[in-house]
């Protein structure tokens, strides 16, 4: 699109990409019965994999057999434009599964989904365990992860816009990368992808998120079972509680060749 | 806290502050009947305003004549250490409102409330209109908007985790700074301060915002009657259409004194 670019120098018009912003709904359908559980704003793109990512981490479904289809709902819709924003996933249950759990999370504004001390309880319930020990790495591995992960993205430097999340291994080679407006659907989107390939749970895997981390991005790698997660910026006090809780490894402020390790410093090999 | 530090040098333990993540419950009371309706991550801190602002953006309620009293629940709770960690709104009204609609937001993800196209229409709906045309602001007023923002920030440098949001006058002199882990709660915090102060709607105001802006940004902005809203990074394609559809302005990558204008350039004096 062309924007007005003011800068001291004078004004002009130039040519700008933004990141594209549109609303996915995502249906459950057992049956003959479906139901819209969650309208989200994310970026078109691996949408399939962020209605199985999301699905995965509010313990919809455990993993890929209990998902029988995924398509989107292309049907006769009054509106065209919008077909390919909504995605039905279809269950191999005969019936919806109970969704007031659900529904609970969905009492929330932007940040997230639970609530504090009641939630890290509620993972417990919900069986969410401690990963296993390791992997070990290197902190020589953890320091090239930001490089990779912006190699790694396609749209990140065109728009500066687009938050990414990036699945790694232990030797710090890329395994998936998604990007998406939201930095919670980047995530989904990579557990999604995880749980498609059947690769469930991530065990000896590193997640590594753009920006910051809050309680929710840990919640959604514990529930993976990914053992450390990484972010280029600052972590949230909730989110150290969570690693701490459940025995996972937390790097932030992961830039410039330096990190802080607010939790789990055994899985990095540094000293 | 105490966190590990590993930079090329060597490592070492070094001492950390964290941005608090912690829930917030807020409950709605009429008459005698009390219902929880959100639960969001926040920083404490503002919470009375985080709770008005919340209510305004979702239309429950206007502006500050329809709120009797908001006061933490601090009652005889199972558990004290939550005790601050709920607000309780109490309406004027003998009944609460209908929350069908309110419901229906909240069957969303992290990102955000509502859908694209048919929320442009349902913003219509809701009666939103187009801000009065101007304030004319000066270019150089809005080169210096991130400057103050960071100057009237408290928390911002010793985290590095917080976002800011803020309102300015015309003149670019700050009129309200709130931070917090979420950034829709921080544009929040502003709104409800705002509301409470009896000062909606905004005109002739500037939002600015410390990260990217996101369509629910400027649904809040245009909830509470702002003109002009400032990203310091990227806004999304559906925040450009919203202000482009609603008469708004809305100033992108604000940093290093230059910016681009992805919408009402007529509000911004610089050509």
């Amino acid at each position: 699109m062309r924007v007005r670019l003011v800068e001291p120098e004078g004004t002009r018009w130039r040519s700008d990409h933004v990141a594209t912003e549109e609303p996915l709904e995502i249906r459950l359908v057992a049956g003959s019965v479906s139901r819209t559980i969650a309208i989200t704003m994310r970026t078109p793109g691996g949408d399939f994999e962020l209605a199985a990512g999301f699905l995965r981490g509010e313990n919809v479904v455990d993993g890929r057999a209990q998902i029988r289809k995924i398509r989107y709902c292309t049907g006769p819709e009054p509106d065209a434009d919008q077909q390919y924003n909504v995605v039905s996933v279809e269950l191999c249950t005969p019936s919806l599964p109970e969704l007031a759990e659900l529904e609970r999370h969905f009492y929330t504004t932007s940040a997230c989904g639970v609530c504090g001390k009641a939630n890290l309880e509620a993972l417990q319930l919900r069986g969410c365990e401690a990963p296993p020990p390791g992997p070990d790495v290197s902190a020589e591995v953890v320091q090239r992860l930001p490089g990779r992960l912006r190699e790694a993205q396609g749209l990140f430097d065109s728009t500066g816009g687009l938050h990414a999340a990036g699945l790694f291994d232990a030797g710090g080679e890329p395994v998936c990368v998604r990007e998406d407006v939201g930095r919670h659907n980047a995530v989904d989107k990579v557990v999604g992808w995880a749980l498609l390939e059947d690769r469930l749970p991530l065990t000896g895997h590193l997640l590594v998120v753009s920006g910051r981390c809050s309680f929710e991005i840990m919640q959604k790698g514990l529930v993976a079972g990914v053992p450390i997660v990484c972010a280029v910026s600052a972590p949230s006090s909730l989110a150290v509680a969570v690693a701490r809780e459940f025995g996972m490894t937390l790097v932030g402020f992961l830039r410039d060749n330096r990190f802080n390790v607010y939790a789990g410093q055994e899985r990095i090999v540094a000293w």
